[in-house]
């Protein structure tokens, strides 16, 4: 009885500390969205920084561009293919104008991330993604899929202008 | 004999390592910062990402703020004022217009990183920058501090507008 008590002690500790990661690292999502059966990656909001952008179109945000280790590892050693494994993941948020920076500059020069507008997520796994340069491609919004097939069937096709560099748009930043 | 060979031969492929980890993640400069003797940080290329930000002034950048563990831990917790040993860097890069990406969406929407232009590090040390908030100032670019001690005695003073947020500007952003 004393056993079963600790057994299920641990394991509830143990779940704790898993929710608590998931949660402190922003991620863990269950529901994989479609098409490419992606799920969110665990401790994705951890990863390390390739690059940032600003994209001024539909969008309108800021953006930061981050990968696990094999995408890290692939972009500084200047290696494409990316290796399978690799995930790249997109996050980007509203561009707003920061009044609180623009005031102690003097000026409106000031922009910043507001609130989060979505996250997508490229995969390598060049077998269960032959079909579209090795690359499943999934977008997620408050921890849930946002993206429809029609959407996320448009992913490839225009990656594919960057077929020199294996599909990926952005350059790691030194 | 033999064992003074294998001793040498450790301390070289120690060596190299310490070099490859340094060089990789884009840092170990021996010469500190004037004023507030800062180095840059070991590895702080990889550190987590708090936030991104267009600074359209004099400098026209984008920009990257990272933090070491400390930091992240005590942004993700809401924790203020930061916990001596903080470091938060600030990763500038030049804003430029992406024409690689443009003729992909079809119009000039897409801003990028260009060059890096410099790199800013906070280091939160209560006793030793008591006089600046707890906080000392550096400023390097391609791996030299590039700031005189009249800029660097500038940060504090522009600083002290962000009081109530330990004189740190920058938001997490989730």
């Amino acid at each position: 009885m004393k056993r079963i008590a600790y057994l299920l002690f641990a394991v509830v500790a143990l779940t704790s500390v898993i929710v608590y990661v998931a949660h402190a690292t922003g991620d863990a999502d269950v529901k994989a969205a479609p098409t490419f059966d992606i799920k969110i990656p665990l401790g994705y909001r951890d990863w390390k920084l390739i690059s940032v952008a600003h994209e001024a179109g539909n969008n309108n945000d800021l953006r930061a561009v981050l990968g696990n280790d094999a995408a890290i590892d692939a972009y500084r050693e200047g290696k494409l293919p990316f290796p399978d494994g690799t995930i790249i993941a997109r996050l980007a948020w509203s561009y707003i104008s920061s009044a609180e920076n623009n005031k102690v500059f003097g000026r409106d020069q000031s922009f910043v991330a507001g609130p989060p507008i979505n996250i997508q997520f490229m995969v390598k796994d060049s077998t269960k993604y032959a079909a579209t340069g090795g690359w499943g491609f999934a977008q997620f919004k408050d921890g849930k899929p946002n993206a429809d097939e029609a959407v996320l069937k448009g992913c490839f096709p225009c990656h594919e202008s960057a077929k020199d560099r294996d599909f990926v748009f952005t350059r790691y930043a030194p």
